[in-house]
């Protein structure tokens, strides 16, 4: 029975190589899914300079700022359903070594503002020279919610931080809490005169810093 | 014949084994061609941040830009064969949120100046605060081209924008139609002034835009 | 022998199949490998980005800066180790369109300063406008030890370029000779009074370019 013995060799032949392809395999399916987990880290790290990249296109370093909020309608909505309630301006500064600051805006208001008002807040933020900043904040903030026609009918709203305020004391989480105007402008108003404040489903909210001060 | 039987089934087996290994092999391909899209995805955003960091890197915000064009000749030559007759300097801005604006450059020159001139021409883009600026642009616009010696003899033409054209509406594309000065300056000047316009083959053109006017 | 025949050609297809799996794995291997050189390469431009957005986020344009260095101890322990004995400050400018510039800060001192100072040195960098601009560099450079208390009694060295030196000239390679205060401050004055310039252990060197001079 020759003939079958050289059979019988072939197959075992076979087993170890299928054994030989089973490891390549694994390596390979290892090999892959390292490389899945590496592109997935990558990809955080590009979505993070992404978000370095338009706070660098957007900021100001002379305490100056306009935030623009497009699609202010969709905005609200999503507000009155609970589902994204405020949106963050990029940080910007009282100057290339100053404080650190951003506003922080409710579509559909906040606190004693809410359902009825936009609310507006000014956040003092974590910056890399706090320690040569005087503390508590005390430079007076305006926020102004530009009129978008000839008109300039400009909605301005000031205040003075209360030096008392945790919001305005040196930050040592990354933001104070947000403190401002919860009543900044009435829906209503806003409703009223969208082609002033709200051409194109856009607005713009200045806020003013004053440098000078403290 | 029971060593035949025998023999039978391990030949059966490694079958099975082959459609699984055929199946392993198909599912690691199908990876293998998404990581690559992936990849390929990954370095399109890549290549959009490095352009933004480089107008980071290189734009203004006061009106004012230095648009450096190096390797002159060869620039000239590849328009001289239609192959790339522009180049565009990156966005700059009257103010941080001023108006958006670039200028662009034919080093063989376009429309009247083509083939005997350097042509310059202003471009408005369309900008996050257009909504906030005057329309159309009127601001004074000033090309310098500048002397690279102690000479100091730059070489200037300005305009005032003709508020009926086209390029200096609001824009409602990327970019308006440029407008400038298609016959800035003769190539036969530029040849015979090489040391003091073409230093090292770099040529340095200076925009300004009169942020006080307007 | 009918059944024997049939066996040895079922045993022939599998050797045919396995050069094929064979062929495709090493395919797979193939692109495994070149999509890992693929990422290898992508991960250095993001990292050079990185290191494009953190310049941009620390610069300035005016020819002042303000270097920060933090865990001062642990650097100045580095560099006592020779492991690392200095570090640069993100190059700054005199305008948009001016010198380049960085400081080099040698924690342990560095010259006749080492191991008894701290050193600070000015660097000349290559930049895009060096053709515009006047050589030797001369504008007077001040650096200052920042107090960072109410005292405010800050350390400051000055010095105004020295023509015939090689550390002003026109730079040909990406940064000229360091120049500065070898003695800037001796390391014991910095441990007496680390609650005025090594608060939180953490040191802030400014950095001003007299940019009306030149």
């Amino acid at each position: 029975c020759q003939e079958i013995e050289r059979n019988d060799e072939e197959i075992r032949e076979p087993k170890t190589t299928f054994r030989a392809f089973e490891k390549k395999i694994h390596e390979y399916k290892d090999n892959l899914s390292s490389l899945k987990k590496e592109i997935i880290m990558k990809d955080l790290i590009i979505k993070e300079q992404r978000l370095l990249i338009e706070n660098l296109r957007n900021t100001s370093y002379d305490g100056t700022l306009i935030f623009k909020l497009d699609k202010f309608e969709s905005k609200k909505r999503q507000a009155q359903m609970n589902k994204l309630t405020s949106y963050y301006s990029v940080p910007f500064y009282t100057s290339r070594t100053g404080y650190k600051m951003c506003i922080r805006v409710y579509p559909n208001g906040d606190g004693n503002g809410r359902g009825t008002h936009l609310s507006v807040f000014f956040v003092v933020m974590r910056g890399s020279f706090d320690a040569l900043q005087r503390w508590p904040f005390n430079k007076k903030v305006t926020f102004i919610l530009l009129d978008q026609t000839d008109r300039a009918e400009h909605v301005t709203d000031a205040f003075r931080p209360d030096p008392s305020s945790n919001s305005f004391k040196r930050p040592t989480t990354e933001m104070n809490i947000a403190s401002g105007s919860p009543v900044f402008i009435s829906q209503t108003i806003l409703a009223q005169k969208k082609d002033q404040y709200l051409k194109d489903d856009c607005l713009f909210l200045k806020v003013l810093v004053d440098t000078s001060s403290g």
